[in-house]
């Protein structure tokens, strides 16, 4: 087999570990935890439904590039507790350490290309990283308002927490954020998110 | 909130069922089958990956948007086993229903448009749906592979079964075809696919 396809080969059987990364959220029936491939077609999805609240024109296929890369390095760093301060110090350089290893699999171009996808994403600056952003701040919401504030419960979570997670929606999706807030404030009042 | 944002969250809400629906193929670790959130973003990711072997200039976007919205409908039709004869002659009726049904839940147009877009990958015509159906076959060959033929043993799948599902790589993404065929005969000479 060409050298290139092997490449490309092992790099997609290597990216099949995202099906083992586990997230904090469950799925909507409650069952069990979310894995990282699910979480990353269903913000895929999001963003696809969702493409009208866009705060600015974006690129919808390097919108869904993004969604789909935008957790790749995890399959070497895990998935880091969003609300998990001290996880969140050596984040940064353990991930940009996975990003070296992973994207190296694949053919120098395509490779880059991946990264700079991924490093867009993260730096929430364009257009298109801005909204990706919001639907990854959107899709875990919808499945922790629907599964009885499971993951707010489960770190007693303020609702000061909460709204610093959703900074990304207000940037990213304005039209959204004032549900996105009435939500929130009903989950105050249901005991989901603390005061 | 308003009725359109409304019908988009209850929709993307519905469609987390997808992680529940299960295929017959395994996940890379052979721990668990892989369910149809996963094998989609795994598609998604096989037509980015893939791109270059594309048999016909392609319009990306319309692949990737394929990609995630291509086995929607089995969150009511449930996932039928490739190889299972009997279960395809109702397949596609059972698939009809249950797109009537889920894509009303978003609001018209928005539903139109995805409903089109899973009938045009179904009909195999455009350059888009050969590439897509390229990469549907090409992610579980390469699981089923890894996995030492984990879905053709347990079916006792002969060659020529495989064979007419590889088609579509023949007809999407013809320069892999050679590869694939290799590896398919590596399979039939290790007796994991019968001759």
């Amino acid at each position: 087999m060409e050298q290139t396809l092997q490449q490309q080969f092992d790099f997609l059987l290597e990216i099949d570990k995202m099906k083992t990364i586990l997230r904090r959220n469950v799925i909507s029936d409650e069952s069990r935890r979310e894995n990282d491939a699910e979480h990353s077609w269903h913000m895929a999805m999001t963003a696809i439904v969702l493409a009208q609240y866009a705060a600015r024109e974006v690129d919808m296929l390097r919108v869904l590039k993004m969604a789909l890369v935008h957790d790749l390095v995890e399959v070497y760093a895990g998935d880091t507790f969003c609300y998990d301060t001290a996880g969140y110090t050596d984040k940064a350089q353990r991930e940009q350490s996975a990003a070296s290893k992973l994207f190296a699999m694949l053919p120098t171009g395509q490779g880059d290309e991946l990264r700079r996808l991924w490093e867009e994403f993260e730096a929430e600056q364009t257009p298109e990283a801005l909204f990706a952003c919001a639907c990854d701040r959107i899709q875990p919401f919808l499945l922790n308002y629907n599964t009885h504030g499971h993951t707010w419960k489960l770190g007693g979570i303020h609702q000061d927490q909460v709204y610093a997670r959703m900074a990304q929606v207000k940037a990213g999706a304005p039209k959204i954020y004032a549900a996105i807030d009435d939500m929130i404030q009903q989950c105050v009042r249901d005991g989901l998110i603390l005061e």
